[in-house]
């Protein structure tokens, strides 16, 4: 009988179609398995990474201005270059598109990209258009270099390392449950508008995502070189869960020290939702999880927009997220 | 007024979306323009090139077996490197799909992909998979490297050179028009299994093309370097539009030159069609069209897979077709 490729769930399913797949190349220093490919051609070290962004899945264009939309699909392909340490430095954009946009519209996608770019320093390299009959779909393919000795996996954490994590988590996951609402009611009842007063961080975490590049600065001016990164595309446990596995650990999370900023916190308290659950489970927050030796410690602590979450475990104890109060609780996510 | 997509046309499109766009990084040294984006990182000279094929639009699956349509997709993306003599090393991929997909399915499009991979001597170093709620969509993204010196772009041909082609023109074309309409004659009458028989070759093209791996490796062994090279995804028509566009001359095509195969030619006859128009507008050929100076006429004899069709003429002159009686014809295409 045919298999649901639900019951693999997405990362289950791109490691099982992947499972036998060999590099041979000489200039292949890392294949499938961490945010992008690492290259060895000649004296440089590259890192090459591809994203597709479907219309419905990724983003909704009945709320999603097509400039916002080219920034975003820019900065989840820089993102994944971040999180291994690398400078991005060009980026290349293929678009399906059906006859029913305006060359307007594409225009201001095009903008939102060249925006990404020169924010991040990256050259728009190449790009194609093709038609589509369906719904409009949008690969990012970013490209960067890194100094050898500098570049971040996720399977090199070691057991006692310190997991810390940038900025806040879950925003941008309630930011789209207020999106969602709004194009709800203004779907039901024609006049009215959409009403976003109060909610602008969350929005903007949604619709206008950076990638942490500051970070990844800071990180190399203060001499930390994390033993291990990964970016949080998919919600902390799906992040935590695959930097352990691919480094073979287990981790225990303080619970009240997961960032989550008042916003979010106000904005899940409305939707009746624990703002843990958004920070856990929220996708597109595109900030950074990483790992230090416990050395590090002194310097982190000079950084307001870092959290030291927990530390890594043996393997065999799991992941767990600890409360102040009452029992350990399995950190499980069910693309892992 | 909106301005629709259509009055551009594909390449239109894409040039008037990048009109502005101008690079700043060092490490590139050709971006938007050619098959591929062409970069330098420390010593080494690299070529990256992305494709999106969508279905409906690229591909039927109730004809495309997967791992044709794997197979496939790889040979675009490496074609798009060959006609820039760059030699393939990597392949990402990324997969949009609906969950009416079976694993299974998707392990054969792995396989194509994979098969692709080995015969043309690259590594599969990075794929990702996402949800769709529409069509299916694959995206592909080919890395390689090229002596600096052995790049062939498409506007640097010189009036006077002449302008070849490898192997037959059209075959692809003609093989969906087959497929096509067996796919309405088993829809409309359930009993009757599509005839293929006498139409191996024709369909073989559409299913299964290769990149033309060969002839960039004899052009080499045979110390011929192109002046410019554009490989054939569009129809001979838009190829040679965009040859001469780029590099800024006219040219002068016989008629009698273009090669046909038998096959091509008879299952033209049978659809009504001119064999002509399939080589000259039908897509999906990925063959090679390049140019040379005249003095590498006697080299080039020596190979029968490739056929001299015509000169590069001053640009005032405009692209024409000469038959071997009557007047000329000028050459245009839909979407250049």
């Amino acid at each position: 009988m045919a298999q649901a490729i639900s019951e693999l769930g997405e990362f289950g399913l791109i490691r099982h179609l992947t499972r036998n797949i060999r590099t041979v190349q000489p200039s292949t220093v890392k294949g499938i398995g961490d945010d992008a490919a690492i290259l060895r051609y000649g004296d440089a070290t590259l890192a090459v990474t591809t994203d597709t962004l479907t219309e419905g899945i990724h983003f909704d264009l009945t709320y999603t201005p097509m400039q916002h939309l080219g920034y975003k699909a820019a900065v989840v392909a820089f993102s994944d270059l971040y999180a291994m340490n690398v400078t991005p430095r060009q980026l290349l954009v293929s678009i399906a598109v059906s006859a029913k946009f305006s060359v307007e519209s594409l225009e201001l996608l095009y903008q939102g990209l060249q925006h990404a770019c020169e924010h991040y320093g990256a050259d728009l390299a190449g790009g194609d258009t093709s038609p589509s009959l369906t719904g409009f779909c949008i690969n990012v393919t970013a490209i960067g270099d890194v100094a050898p000795d500098r570049i971040t996996y996720r399977h090199t954490a070691q057991q006692g390392d310190l997991l810390c994590v940038s900025g806040d988590l879950g925003a941008a996951y309630m930011g789209l449950q207020v999106l969602d609402r709004e194009k709800k009611i203004f779907e039901e009842s024609k006049g009215i508008q959409p009403q976003l007063e109060g909610y602008e961080y969350v929005v903007g975490r949604q619709l206008k995502p950076e990638a942490r590049k500051d970070i990844v600065e800071w990180l190399t001016s203060a001499d930390i070189k994390p033993t291990a990164m990964i970016d949080l595309s998919d919600g902390l446990a799906s992040g935590v869960l695959q930097l352990c596995s691919a480094s073979k650990t287990g981790c225990e999370i303080h619970h009240h020290k997961i960032p989550i900023a008042d916003e979010t916190i106000k904005t899940a308290e409305e939707f009746y939702m624990e703002p843990l659950v958004a920070a856990l489970n929220g996708g597109d927050d595109y900030e950074l999880l990483f790992t230090v030796p416990v050395a590090a410690v002194e310097k982190l602590d000079g950084h307001k927009e870092i959290s030291i979450l927990g530390y890594l475990t043996e393997p065999e104890k799991g992941c767990f997220l600890v409360p102040q109060n009452g029992d350990k609780i399995e950190i499980k996510g069910m693309n892992v």
